[in-house]
């Protein structure tokens, strides 16, 4: 009797220790994954747990039901349809409120929320517009002309006609359509040639000098609001013109940039500045990018804490491949800091994802977009070891049609490992989005894991800064004064907790 | 004079040894991604190299103008729409052509052509169908029966109607509806309601003795002509019935089974053979999962050549995770060999992701699906050591909306890093394929390399036999005879050559 007794209980302890294994280990792979990913290094102080508690329970209510309608789940859809639905989150009013750095890759032109340049812009007077091949065209002079191409009328008698109608005029300058946005695209080539045709449109009625500088200030004033302190914006160089009709070089230009930073620093403590990366569009040919690099070398002279590096933009699937310029970039790698667009595909094996290969021979010190670098393992062992930034930036992936679920985003599994990614938003105002926190939202919701809390936030904010242009000495004081708000936004969290139960 | 010629010289001479230097970097991490990818250390012999010219000038061809247009490259659409299309590509003729080795996980109540099944079951004597709910239920019987729940009438009789016809019935026993797939289904839990009441209405049809032989014997002959000559079906056991009421248990079942594929051995040279992973749906609990594993162990003791594992099917996002049964599990892991299904989700962090987690620790011999491994680095890591290969379904994967176009398929990423990976067609009677041909394509043309050649279509091949169940001696047999239909399928691509400019 007291044999079998024991047999049992030999098999029980058996079994116990059976099981307390294969959970050690389980619970260590767990681990493990977790300090793998991005935040996973970082070590949260007693307060930081507390806030933190408070964030990821926010989350897990928002994630309530999600697999079971995935409607409940705005990462998983198209961001025209599912904007409104992120503005009632919670969630998403606390990434407003978190202090997040800076936005290290938006076009300036593309800058600015749609509201303010309908409302703010479009309606100021002198402002002429036509239509030529189903485009509208706009902009600022004193009196209507005729040309042969196009029959100039004021912006405020267009909008009178239904044919050009407030909406209509909101699609050109934005590629916001109503209705269903698969409808409007079905293509990222058709959405393509939109996204460019809207550059082209907005191009002349910002590149009028009192606009853009009301334009410039308005966007440090978007990402003010939305607690992102530092800018870096992508810009091929506009021709600022007055009524008159005087057109501005280059040199007028990035003063005129340079003051409208200074202006609104004074008037906004807290915002440590704004640069600019030198960005032609990539359809020249070798003279002309050598013109470029050349302009781009002697401009950063004169005007070194304005402009942080040089890139090429424009549709990088059918446009001109890094490898062309492979002599003229290596040769100036030395002098001008590249930040390349590179990999913004879903092809794989093409020239346009062999541009992350070139990108990171050239020296780039982050990567716009790197999309494609899943499928280039070299090349992610050289963005581990070079440490370069990914720029990544959700919203824009899929609006011009990458990739429709941001579950599948390629960048699921660069934030898996580690990689360290840099949250921006590329063209906020061309899809009716405003500041850096839609992406965020995009990024932490849909795209981190489900356990991912303050840690990851706190990460990508850091990244931010880190991976900046500031010279060390700013960026050592960027991040002392950013852990101040940080600080004061762990407070606050914790004072509100009643708000968020 | 002579200095100055000497210093254009020099320059030109430094100016060339960077070029080269640049080159040979750049062609070296080429180089090193190749070969890390799926088929990089296979060396091709001379032949093949030439039967590869050929394949890749195919190849390229087809890829001609897809980056202009999307329209014209089928794995970036819908499988339900670009079917067609697939169909009229020389290369897809290749692919049927080319000895294809095994389908390591195919679902066997799902496996035969729609047409086979409309034509020659839906159609035979004694066949009553009844609508209840707004679903299709049959059955075989021989005389019309009502009762409570449904009124049975002869399925010709029903063919007959409007609301119950042809294309209804084949909605019914499929997930293909006439127009537009995004329409049918608009979302993924929305497609796997469906697809669950699909087998639901084919389970009484096929379970139906004479018919279930003759759909094994169409399901090994669908497989044998498009050059798969091993299977491993995953089977809920069915319980064959008789038209007189005859109830068979699982033994009979088993033994039917084997019969089948016996017979089919005989009268199909070069064949190899067919087992069942016993796969009974996840929706138990404890106590019948025990049940279950030890039906499994006692059946595979007198059936060891037919039984080759064990796994649990059904909905993975909504189903029990593997962990609440791993003390089951764990225990029984050195006497059965598991094959789970895991991680066949988008979702990042949940349950569901996590059973990849314990489809490792509980030593799984092969991963189905794995779509959310990218987001798990250390089961990747495990999974390379442990050796263990990954089930690809492409065609599944899209069907069942867990992603749109191939080339976001997240294993585009294990494909470069070399994963094992086999391709499997999972339920391709369900969506109107047959074979293994569309899912090879579907890989080859939208998920790997444009530079990927014959070696990745070899590397495919040898896996589906490497990480097949086959006993040791019997694999080396038939990777042996592979070799031979291989060497066959060389030359014939070869001769063929004037075919393929």
């Amino acid at each position: 009797m007291w044999q079998n007794n024991f047999l049992i209980l030999l098999t029980l302890l058996l079994i116990n220790q059976v099981c307390s294994d294969y959970l050690s280990t389980r619970n260590e792979i767990l681990r493990a994954e977790k300090s793998m990913a991005v935040g996973g290094s970082i070590t949260l102080t007693n307060k930081e747990k507390e806030a933190n508690e408070i964030l990821l329970r926010v989350k897990q209510k928002e994630l309530q039901g999600v697999q079971e309608d995935i409607a409940k789940f705005p990462p998983a859809r198209h961001f025209f349809v599912m904007k409104k639905d992120v503005e009632k989150s919670k969630l998403f009013s606390i990434l407003q409120k978190l202090p997040k750095g800076g936005s290290l890759h938006t076009h300036l032109t593309a800058s600015v929320s749609l509201d303010y340049v309908f409302t703010s812009i479009v309606s100021r007077e002198n402002l002429h517009g036509c239509v030529i091949n189903g485009r509208l065209k706009v902009k600022f002079f004193e009196k209507g002309k005729t040309n042969n191409l196009c029959k100039w009328e004021p912006i405020k008698d267009l909008r009178k006609k239904q044919a050009t109608s407030d909406a209509w005029i909101k699609s050109q300058i934005s590629l916001i359509h109503e209705g269903n946005p698969s409808n409007a695209y079905n293509s990222a080539h058709n959405v393509w040639n939109t996204f460019i045709n809207t550059f082209a449109t907005v191009y002349d009625m910002l590149a009028y000098k009192p606009v853009f500088q009301d334009y410039l200030y308005q966007a440090l004033q978007e990402f003010y609001e939305d607690k992102v302190f530092y800018v870096e914006f992508r810009v091929n160089f506009p021709e600022l013109y007055e009524l008159n009709g005087t057109v501005y070089g280059y040199s007028e230009f990035l003063q005129t940039f340079s003051d409208v930073v200074q202006r609104f620093k004074r008037e906004h403590p807290g915002f440590i500045g704004a640069k600019m990366i030198y960005a032609p569009n990539r359809a020249l040919n070798a003279t002309q990018l050598e013109q470029a690099l050349s302009t781009y070398t002697t401009l950063q002279k004169s005007h070194p804490n304005v402009l942080a590096g040089f890139d090429l933009v424009g549709c990088e699937e059918i446009g001109t491949p890094l490898f062309n310029f492979y002599q003229q970039f290596n040769k100036a790698q030395n002098n001008i800091n590249f930040f390349f667009h590179a990999g913004e595909t879903n092809w794989y094996g093409f020239d346009v994802d062999k541009n992350l290969i070139d990108a990171v021979l050239l020296g780039s010190k982050r990567i716009g977009h790197g999309y494609a670098l899943l499928k280039h393992p070299k090349v992610l062992e050289m963005v581990k070891q070079k440490d370069i930034a990914i720029e990544l930036s959700p919203i824009s992936n899929q609006v011009l049609m990458l990739v429709d679920d941001s579950r599948n985003h390629p960048a699921t599994g660069l934030i898996a490992q580690g990689f360290p990614i840099v949250v921006c938003n590329d063209d906020p105002g061309f899809w009716g989005a405003k500041g850096l926190s839609y992406d965020w939202y995009m990024v932490y919701m849909g795209m981190a894991s489900k356990d991912a809390g303050l840690e990851f936030l706190k990460q990508l904010a850091l990244n931010s800064l880190k991976y900046s242009s500031l010279p060390e000495n700013e960026k050592n004081q960027a991040i002392r004064d950013w852990n101040v708000s940080w600080e004061k936004f762990i407070d606050d969290l914790i004072k509100d907790k009643a708000k968020y139960q």
